[in-house]
């Protein structure tokens, strides 16, 4: 697949070269980390290196980082009705609409604990609607959460004031880094988050690797998921997967310190993509246009033409990219953010959404924009066919 | 560490060659598995050539194979009150006493709803109190889970017996094959168990991979531990670690392919090892050495020597062995195993885990050897010069 164009990142980043290597020098490491002879010693020192430069991606200490094996058990973990940072318990868990399917699921709370809150048109959570959520039922401490960053849209989330009305109502906030980290800032102190998710292969590590973040010692891990082991401080049971570990860190040290400059240059193509997609079609819509949006991700549509038959199309033309979230796509069904934006079902049905990475060029995306051109018009005429 | 000899294969295996192909392999591939385009199928064909290969491995239907972060999740995932093979739920826990703490943390059910089963003086279960165990609460569905060897001693427990009186009774079988797989032959149907749990990281593969297993498409799979995304067919949440899976297949096809060659010659070596320490220790006790064992492992102790200083001695010398299970080794606690085996505590405080693997050679067991007798007298030194 040497000419093909990888621009589904959101999905899966492909590996860094910092991330292989260490995982490659892991694989040398024959140990187990709880034995104590050297070997073990070697693999215990690796997940601590790593767990140092993970805590530095989100300016959190490393004691207050436990690795899981990735971002749905990290979401899993986090949601639990055990997160008060006072031995209070959350009795129930208000999460965004627009919410990664692993939150949507609820985590260990009870079905009917769970309450969602809207989301505003331009792909933001409803912040009146919080308040009056969080209001509804005061004596009742919420455990909230957010995302940083929409998978789907791009869209950042107002998770600073968010963090202000859930503390000031005495609640607790988890925020869901995965498609944040790496792509923009994500200090757990400036966000105010009491416990924050990661996910390894968004930023370059393999997949199979994530980790829970506390903001500080004063918040208690949630109770293990993963029971018999004393794995990573008793939050979560079972012999590490060092390599996978290791080669996080190498990714969030990566990510860390070419974030700025990553950044700016995916941002220049993103908006180089947007400009020569609506070039090609006016009646483009981009999904979140209006709000602040990560530097790597656009969600658009042109109305009428199928998402799936556009991702075909752009895979057969060699280009990856996907009609929402990877856990969706395969499945016929409507993008729940786009719902919850209030984008008709037509319309929503047409939205593909190209990400991309640190790695990717302008040619590549003047070839997307070129292939867009003919996928477009292909796609016109087969839904005028349809309509004939 | 080139001239070290590691002996510590049941706390884990060093990565097979076949295994460390397999995962750099599978970093070249960019994909998430749930994505539709190449590059997503292109992932999601090396989790199915995988599974078909753990499949395998333990007699079973590729389909019938869930991944999961390694044993102890699988553990966890397997001991739920949901696995009968007709609708009906058990209602509680039998584990011998003997079991993995990954099983003995009893799952998801409730600390009440779980009994021990004790063990023999020779390390296996005991199997007319277990018959008991089953009879005495004849009406309340039992779900059994047994190891089918010891990770501490090697002893091999006699689970066909087993399955066929935790069938009559109208029970469910979970079989841990962790420490077994690989080493000695691990059919699920020739063991009769509706669900097996295996390690990839104990076969050679990376550490962070693991599986739970049914007999046949008519035993339920657990409900999801882990929630918020269809992955393997709704039985386990989140982007599969791809790498760490294509490397338990390979992984499981080289230990499959290997096993019969491997275990003659590891219980060769192993039978060398201890009529070594015997001749320079006649007291040596090696555990269970009156039932049938695991062919790499032995588990010995010579009455008032500390099993901490022994590792840390042999360690010095270059040797990674253990004080029992990896997973405790570090606390001071005595084994469980031991306990359950009525050893006395001393004796059991004594007791030092040599394992040995593939690639173990009889240049490395004449070293061992070698080491224990400076390390045993020297011993005997200090435990006189404690004792004065």
């Amino acid at each position: 697949m040497t000419d093909r164009i990888y621009l589904d990142w959101n999905a899966t980043a492909p590996l860094r070269p910092q991330a292989r290597a260490a995982a490659m020098a892991a694989f040398d490491v024959a140990g187990n980390p709880s034995s104590v002879h050297a070997e073990g010693r070697a693999a215990r020192r690796l997940i601590e290196e790593a767990r140092e430069k993970v805590a530095a991606l989100v300016g959190a200490e490393p004691r207050n980082v436990v690795f899981t094996s990735g971002g749905t058990e990290a979401n899993m973990l986090a949601l639990t009705p055990a997160s008060g940072t006072d031995g209070k318990v959350p009795e129930r868990l208000l999460i965004s609409a627009i919410e990664h399917p692993s939150v949507l699921a609820g985590g260990r709370f009870a079905a009917a604990a769970v309450e969602s809150v809207p989301a505003t048109g331009d792909g933001r959570i409803d912040l009146a609607a919080l308040t009056h959520a969080l209001a509804a039922r005061k004596g009742r401490r919420a455990l909230v959460s957010l995302m940083l960053a929409n998978n789907e849209t791009g869209v950042v989330q107002p998770v600073s004031e968010a963090a202000r009305l859930i503390h000031e109502a005495g609640s607790v906030l988890h925020v869901d880094g995965v498609q944040a980290a790496g792509r923009i800032p994500c200090d757990i102190n400036v966000l105010c988050a009491d416990l924050l998710t990661l996910s390894g292969h968004k930023i370059g590590a393999p997949k199979g690797v994530g980790a829970v973040v506390r903001r500080d010692a004063a918040v208690p891990f949630p109770a293990p998921l993963i029971k018999g082991g004393g794995q990573e401080r008793g939050a979560r049971a079972g012999t590490e997967n060092v390599a996978g570990i290791a080669a996080f860190g190498a990714a969030a040290a990566a990510a860390l310190a070419e974030l700025a400059s990553d950044a700016g240059r995916m941002a220049t193509l993103r908006d180089r993509l947007e400009a020569g997609l609506r070039a090609a079609s006016p009646d483009l819509v981009v999904f979140g246009a209006g709000a602040e949006r990560l530097p790597n991700t656009t969600l658009f549509a042109l109305n009428g033409r199928k998402a799936e038959t556009a991702v075909i199309a752009f895979d057969l033309e060699g280009i990856a990219v996907s009609s929402g979230a990877a856990c969706s796509s395969g499945k016929v069904q409507p993008s729940h953010v786009l719902a919850a934006m209030g984008v008709p079902l037509e319309l929503a049905r047409a939205a593909v959404r190209v990400s991309l990475g640190p790695s990717t060029t302008e040619t590549e995306i003047d070839r997307t924009i070129q292939a867009w051109i003919r996928i477009s018009s292909a796609l016109l005429k087969e839904t005028r066919g349809i309509a004939a």
